[in-house]
């Protein structure tokens, strides 16, 4: 195993040294004091990344699908409708779940590259007269396509139906990289895990609860013992876990939000658009198109690269990995050979986007495509480059 | 946070630093082949120290706990009724699950510091005609008390009883620190954690199903997604997963399994023995007793140590973190207070184990308890040291 | 390669966690900026630890050899004078550098087990009137004997006299952790290394120049490059060195620095004292005799052990190795085969001594001396423990 | 401190994740038979890439400046008359280290961008008929310049003139990047550093010895102790050193040696040629000019690039480090503001090399020079994209 060249996958990122640093910890006691100088600390600092002042946050040593397991099992009982759309594998397999939970659904198929359609929630919402609907599942970031969506539009089209929903938002690819408003948007439940935004290995879920979503675990039905927010809850109270915490990863989990919140919220939701704004340029280049349909839904954390009919991009990622030692992301489900995908996001420089970008390129052009090694580079060092933006801007007088 | 004293709690246990290195790994595409050189040989280590050549190995990011709701979760429709023994708060925990995910349960409850009844279970399981129990649950060693069960026992009552029946066995604080055998047992599903005797840091479920257990996979109805072992297959068979995996505690679970498989499986129970024999004679040196009653159920992994009437045993433990900086493990449930653990699994030497005695002597002698210093070590001592075997045995001619 | 079981050899110590983790850095470029925010805090933080305000501090990427070389060839010429004490292993070694390189030598040379004797020192310097002598070798703690010279009472034999040689003291195995005090005692160089009380690897030696030291560099006549001082603050002066410096071990000496400062320095050695004394305890407690003659050489930071006529005492050593995988130190030179040492400097708990003890009892027992099993853990134990102190108080009354 | 990018000075090089792990090692007793477990596989496994049977390798807690100072004092005395070509700063230092060793000097100088001149060095040996001459150095890769020099042809010379006197080849940024013969051309003493083609942290002078060598060991008159070869062999014999060894560095460099021959010491020399040829095409594509005046002295392991007239090169490295978290090498000496240097030596890709080469066009339109973004890139694409060779070759026919 190699690890001389950056990763380009949509997560788990490049992972900081100091992070990979404070993960790999010597056992501590769990059930002692020192414990909670990790545990506390943990949970506030997520509460602030999500924007919010009174989120109960929760920690499973598990991923993003648990986190959506957490979700639902705490506060849907069988039979509880969702409202929810599938633009993208991911929103997909979240339906996928609630499904084998038993519930019911109410789906809005939309093209992938597209966004939530906010104007069909709030029609479908102002119809349920008899508040059917329990919750409003969104996928904030479609890792598939590479599509953000509009969560404060969803929250509005709720708000304007009159709708007492929960509003559930998957933000696994989005949190802590773009901007993400628990509070501001109304966000009953918010799911991620460690491994993107985070900068962290895998293996944490980390949830938000809402005092709504907090009422509704009282009454849900679903089975659920290791994913209980309650069991959660009274083990915080204690310092404690209701079974063995990743101590190591909840130790990165504080140092990752201190190195976010150093550098702040805003100036990493700038670096990140910085960073996918010159891949774009690079793709366009390339003479190639996004995935994501139209700018207002361009995810500043992972570009889905569309590559020219009857051109199986799944051969890019493949010739990628096996010549350069580049990973990159492949299409999944009705992109799958359709788009190849850079995933940006977490700890990254202009300079490692640009090994990327490179290769991409010398990739397509040993696949045959007809692409101009080094156009993509340089559209992107034109963006990335020191004063490039009070050039343009003197140009432009 | 300082790490200098080994941890004497029961799991997580001390990382060896090889252990630390594989798992402190830099992030590689886990959709790319080179996943599948870390899960392939990791599932099939892991089978060889079930003792079994069959196995299915699910790996889950996640603890024991989520194992036992994999076992459940995967086999077992609600109103399925399951035959368990309480002896301890671990058994009492799964026992729990149970009723939250709506089994029917036929509980024995036995003295916390006995082994599971298989005389008891084999009369339950004969009376059982109409075959209305589906599984028997058992945990091989109560990590609360210090007791190991007769897994060989159980599944000879059942067979005795001509009982169908599934055999679970939650073998967290045993797998790979005493002996184990999950083909020879007639075991269907095995738990175990990352935690404990493979030495890692916590963040793995680690579970074997037998045929009959997979056979029953297709049939259960208990809701599942994070831990449904379809999906896993599914995954495996393309060297993935259905979500993102633990990467870097996986290549840590090959090196721990190579680590073990060099030592020799029986070496590393007998060390475990020798070491947890040294421990049980300090006890008995300072004038104490084990919680567990008989010699037939002593832990290789875990001593509960019982104090005397009137003395509150969780001092010790207080006092060792805050004064010593070593940690042992408080009573739980029913001997809260009435016990203190030494937990001697996993990466441990005889000399580490000597500074876990003495500092517990220490503990005792400075909260009044009449203990000599120094006692309970010669005892370990005398036990451990070079040549004192072979002295013994000439002593005794 | 196990690891463990703590050393107990004279340095290098066990390493921090934090400390570990400080020197195993990236590669930056030692040419930039960054580095001087490495190294300018590295030299003040040294010359603290020297408590000096005005030492020049150097730092090489060598040994504690290194720093004696570099004291004798930037100050000295051929045919210079020097005084020396022989007293140990290490005084010995001295001595022959000086030799090597031209230097003649007034040698006083006393038992191993004893200081350096300041009144004879004092009439040899008194008797110089030609001042002939240019420099006083001192060693401040002769790891090889576990035996602590005064360095102040040389300084007040050197100023009774009224000769202005230099003082140059090894305090390779005392700095950092046994009081010392660059400006207080005049000393003109201090020499250690980096593996001693700074508790990292080996490969820096540290050195400190008083002014009077520096004025001697310019006429000092012995050859020199890579241990020249001039070249090293011509390149400090510009953040940078001479050649590559050892970059992330520097990082480390800030952090290890950091550590000490935050104890606070008295606390450190008071440590130090308090962990060896126990040891001392445990040794009479066998019946055994230090190296060291008297309480006012003893050290606190190695004890070397007498053992009786007839027994090779690095039969110890070896059978501790081979047999605990615990490591202590063998006698050198004239007391080859009659010490065994015990290292205890650096970075090591009540608790983690305690294992040594114990292992050094198994070991003595092995090899067939009449020891007693747990007695000297006892005696270390009831020194050791919390509340000891004032219930000898008590007592006392 | 971030540690993102790759560096691309010429050494330090960029550690390979498994080197930072064997060096990042807890304490052992390096007066163990551990120890000569690491210490006899390291001196074997450089002897090898040096390419030589029989060589004395010595294994020095230094630097390369430590290992020039190795060579001249066990091996000269004052007074011996040395031959040594001036074409580099670093040349130009071991020429200065030698003065302040009381040497006597004959000097070639060349213009800094040429090649040692074996002719001329054949006249002044063939003339040197009283084989005053004792040695003669040779710098094999001149870091500042980029300019590798014919050892072979230097030996040839040697051997033409009929010259009895050692070859000492200074090999810092050549050996294990480049081919280097210590047998076949006869080499008397070899010197490099940890820090270069073993891609290594800085720590170590690594240095070889011919027989010759070792024979001049017996008389050369040089004061010596830190470097003295003799204590060394002493101490090896015993598996030991004369003071604490680097142990993790040296467990490091056996690491290092295992990666290298596991890859073959050719594939390594020819993945060097192919990154730098990479790099010659992106500063021809530039416009620009290597410091190297010709294709025979083409450094594969470092690229010094001429800038033009009036330009100051040094503001390239200087705005590469503070806007883009780049580090390029500064011109030094004779070449100092008229180059910068690209290090492209140890663990890099072609990927990483990349993103270096996009950097340096950045820098350099950001600072006003006439350089075409994407323009090097494309032409070191071009060069490094998989197939290019084979299309290449077609298109020729």
């Amino acid at each position: 195993m190699s690890f001389q060249n950056p990763v380009f996958i949509p997560g788990p990122t490049n992972i900081p040294e100091s992070l990979r640093k404070a993960c790999d910890m010597p056992t501590i006691d769990h059930r002692s004091p020192l414990f909670g100088t990790i545990l506390h600390p943990a949970r506030k600092a997520v509460q602030a990344i999500l924007k919010s002042t009174s989120a109960e946050v929760f920690i499973f040593p598990s991923t993003g699908t648990g986190g959506w397991e957490t979700a639902i099992t705490n506060t849907l009982s069988e039979g509880d409708t969702v409202l929810v759309a599938r633009n993208g594998m991911f929103s997909h397999r979240w339906i996928d779940m609630c499904e084998r939970h038993g519930l019911e659904l109410i789906i809005v198929d939309v093209a992938w590259g597209q966004g939530i359609p906010a104007d069909r929630f709030e029609e479908i919402l102002t119809g349920d007269t008899a508040h059917r609907i329990k919750a409003v599942l969104a996928t904030h970031n479609e890792t598939a396509t590479g599509v953000v969506s509009d969560i404060g539009a969803i929250r509005h089209a709720m708000d304007a139906a009159g709708h007492p929903a929960m509003l559930m938002v998957d933000g696994v690819s989005s949190i802590a990289s773009m901007d993400f408003r628990f509070d501001a948007w109304g966000v009953d439940v918010a799911v991620t895990g460690s491994q993107k935004g985070f900068m962290l290995p895998p293996g944490l879920a980390i949830v938000g609860f809402s005092e709504k979503a907090m009422d509704a675990t009282k009454t849900a039905g679903l089975h659920r013992t290791f994913f209980d927010v309650h069991d959660m809850m009274k083990g915080y109270a204690n310092s404690a876990y209701p079974y063995t915490p990743a101590v190591g990863l909840m130790n990165g989990l504080n140092e990752a939000c201190r190195m976010l919140m150093d550098e702040g919220l805003e100036t990493v939701f700038a670096r990140h658009h910085r960073i996918a704004e010159g891949v774009r340029r690079a793709v366009w280049a390339w003479g190639l198109e996004l995935c994501a349909e139209s700018p207002d839904v361009y995810s500043d954390t992972i570009s889905a690269v569309r590559t020219p009919n009857g051109f199986n991009a799944t051969d890019i990622v493949t010739h990628a990995a096996s010549t350069y030692g580049v990973a990159f992301g492949v299409g999944l489900g009705d992109v799958a050979g359709k788009v190849f995908r850079i995933g940006h996001l977490g700890s990254l420089t202009e300079v490692m986007t640009l090994s990327g970008i490179a290769t991409a390129e010398m990739c397509m052009v040993d696949l045959g495509l007809d692409i101009k090694l080094g156009s993509g580079v340089a559209a992107a060092q034109e963006y990335y480059r020191y004063g490039s933006e009070i050039e343009q801007k003197v140009a432009a007088q």
